[in-house]
């Protein structure tokens, strides 16, 4: 079995990590956080000191950061991957970033004679725990082949979507669906219930037409709709304002880099960043329906 | 079987007339353009010459009209509905109108001791056609189920969803969520390939991921995506841009009368005008992705 | 001298109404509304019972209402002024209203042998009680200059502004681009003073720059900055919030008419409307900086 | 009299160090194209390799750079300019940058002994030319008066706004809001001209109304209102497109850092971009106006 690397070992990477060593891999771990570090070796994992002495002790390098800039920090910094990884070995790296620095990291790694895949995932700590990820994968399709058992490991539903950086672009798109439907929706409850109408018959008429979303479906944030939806579990996340304002912000920054305006998205932008401001950046980021509610004179 | 009247024999109306005459219904019809009225009468309905008289002759009188002005001329107007209709009628107003207006119509029937349902439906005309229309009704819980029977001809899924008013209300709202989610899958898609994603491998992942959408899956306006798509059949409509213009206003107008701000469903409205402006309004409203595109230089 | 009628005696009209006596016109008048006809009729007008008898009685028929539906009422009703007027007379509608119904007006006026001009107002209570308000005209331009003076009563800038309606644009347009100016200013004080800057050094050095308007030079919702402005004076209007929805409202209106996408105002509406929202429908309308410091979390 | 050094002999910044030769001073410049330093050095200023032997040489480095990574990296980076200077001598940075890396700046200079001046400035080449910029200054007021002589070589107006970094903050506060004011005189004058009026005259009274403001008195952009305007003169700059998206983007950057929610300049930001895509970004940013037209259908 492959010797592999794992930097970045916070909510979701730790239980990812603890994955792969239950299912038997040698894992060579690293995060400036001591204490997941310990944690992963108490499971059998061994600590580096340093991305390079990661590098150097793996085949493969798993990344999980929380931020372009630590991703390329981890990646060309001193001591960094790139300066302990041998010729032929592979980057996995698994944050959610901006794609334009999944092309540069890739581009570096490829003059290095390294390989690499972006392998971004949808799902939070739980299915991270559970080892039930949605990963979209950029790269080389006979790599994605290659290395597709190590993320079955971590993951439930695995997409191959394109070359490099694609898993990022892809993961990006499918947050800016959502979050357009998403305040869609929150729009259309507000709307609705103040014109009179039962929030039940409600969502119960609209999950059956034209109006439909998985939001509206899964996540709607009218107390009693969604059983499971996070309004019902005072807006534990989830997913939280502050990732989506994150994942938002990559979009805007990616789509201003290839002059493509998204004049909705970047209104959208601005409400999640209301959110933001009224305190509500760990909570779950359908908090943003309470946003529109206020916005309409009803209590906070 | 009981007498109907039926006003309004467009687009809509004139094959929702005709199920009902081939379901034996004795039917008074009324229209301004005599064609349809000819038509109807050639299938065996009576024409008569006034709303009055459609009244006059009728138990339970529909109308299918075009906006909140033809329905209050229709009921309020000289030789109107209300002129000519018995204690203890009823009225059926399809039409999609703003619901303060219905709510007004209803108030004034009930003075005359008429009785009201709202139940606007969607679908198309093939929908009309083949009777498989989806309904949604509002008015008296009892008063529903006697005259259920009726929209039965007309309709396939039929809902009641509270009290009259509430069939305009939910419809809106269905279309409100449906246009944001709409707008958001454009941005989406724009982003996504312009980045350099396959459109397929997108639709694909994002039909399975929280980005989903009835729109997406059912109208995503890229070539080849969804071959039943408008935009695959140079956006033949399916629904209007002027129709969701009209839809747009009533909620807008709805929302402006009991100060509820809606911002995003306020800018998507200018982005549908956009596309009127630019000599779109007879397509299917789909076509306001190449809005979105254009904006981003693209060719139109 | 020239008699008058005047029609709608509010806020505004009577003072209006009350220089016109003051000048030595014989004024009939009317409004639903009693008490001011009774003060008008003290300070020596005469009392009319239908805006038809108004017109039965003058040469010119000034009024000045609150919205469209009402001129349209006034003119067209029974016993309205269209009945009254004798062939040659004179209206001159100074009522703030949708251009489109101001084309209709006098165009159903033309066709009884009557002129139209239309002459929308700024300024508030103050400069109609003072004979200083700005006056936009629209109409025949010998009819303009003929009926100058009676204006003048009223006014202390009279602008011929172009053919009938055109008044109504250009007071409209001012208000449009007033309207965007200020709330650029509001996010703009909201944005230098959260970075740390001293408002008054932020103010003094905008209005000598590139930044600066009328907005922020005579009403800048900061405490202290300018001692008129309403903000340091409870927001009394000036002019209201509703009255700017208003007329925001006729802006969108007529641009819809015409098909001209006004992305901007139409945000600029939906923040107005969050305004009402709070309630603060009768403030100044410049209170609407409050609804953009709240959205930064900042205290109401 | 002082020894000064320049880095950042661009479109600006050569000028700007010409004035300086003039006035006597004896400057070393540093650019990393030959061609503007050749140029001063035949005007009689001393070339250096790199930014740290400009400080080495020099009492006060002034920096005229085209964004915040060029000033951290001239700064901060190898052979930077900390390394250089001497303790107690003085940085003033006239970049337009993002407020946040002036703070970072100045933090770090203090650190080594060195004070810190920011001094972006308004005003395009013409004005850098003629010595008549408008310069706006934050640090320590002493500091600024002691250096106030050298600045009043290159400005006319000097503002001391502030602490550091609020040079940053007016500069860009006056930007927000003269680009919003802008926006709304172009959806004004489009609104205003579509519905009939004359451009003439609804510019010569808007501009002494409510609706002014130093957009529309100086650069509104329609054919022969403002002969001096770029729209007269083929959109040439004055201030491009791609600057003012750049300033609009260290806007919003700043804002989001600090919570800072900008509905309307979001917006407006993608209108700008809008006119990036179109391929304006060389142009005037006034060009902005052909791109409000045409989402109105008008030709481009």
């Amino acid at each position: 079995m492959k010797k592999i690397g794992f930097i970045g070992c916070g909510t979701m990477g730790k239980p990812m990590a603890l994955n792969l060593i239950k299912a038997g891999y040698a894992l060579t771990v690293r995060d400036l956080n001591p204490q997941p570090v310990e944690e992963l070796v108490a499971a059998g994992a061994t600590a580096a000191h340093s991305p390079r002495e990661v590098a150097e002790k793996s085949e493969v390098v798993i990344t999980m950061l929380t931020s372009s800039p630590h991703v390329e920090q981890v990646m060309f910094g001193p001591d960094g991957v790139l300066e302990g990884l041998k010729k032929g070995s592979v980057i996995i790296d698994m944050s959610t970033i901006d794609p334009l620095v999944t092309r540069k990291v890739a581009a570096a790694a490829a003059e290095k004679g390294l390989k690499m895949l972006d392998a971004p995932v949808t799902g939070l700590q739980a299915k991270a725990t559970d080892g039930t990820l949605t990963i979209m994968v950029g790269g080389d399709k006979e790599l994605f082949e290659q290395y597709k058992d190590i993320l079955q490991v971590m993951g439930e539903k695995i997409y191959h979507v394109g070359d490099v950086s694609m898993g990022e672009v892809v993961k990006l798109t499918n947050n800016l669906m959502g979050v357009i439907a998403g305040i869609g929706a929150c729009e259309g409850l507000l709307f609705g219930i103040k014109l009179g109408a039962d929030p039940k018959v409600l969502h119960e008429v609209i999950t059956h037409g034209g109006g439909n979303s998985f939001f509206l479906e899964r996540l709607a944030p009218y107390p009693g709709l969604v059983p499971s939806a996070p309004v019902n579990n005072d807006f534990t996340p989830g997913f939280t304002t502050d990732l989506m304002a994150k994942d938002i912000g990559l979009i805007l920054s990616a789509a201003e880099a290839n002059k493509v305006p998204l004049l909705v998205c970047s209104l959208v932008r601005q409400l999640i960043e209301v959110s933001q401001a009224r305190g509500y950046g760990k909570k779950d980021w359908t908090i943003v329906s309470k946003i529109i509610n206020e916005l309409g004179g009803a209590e906070a």
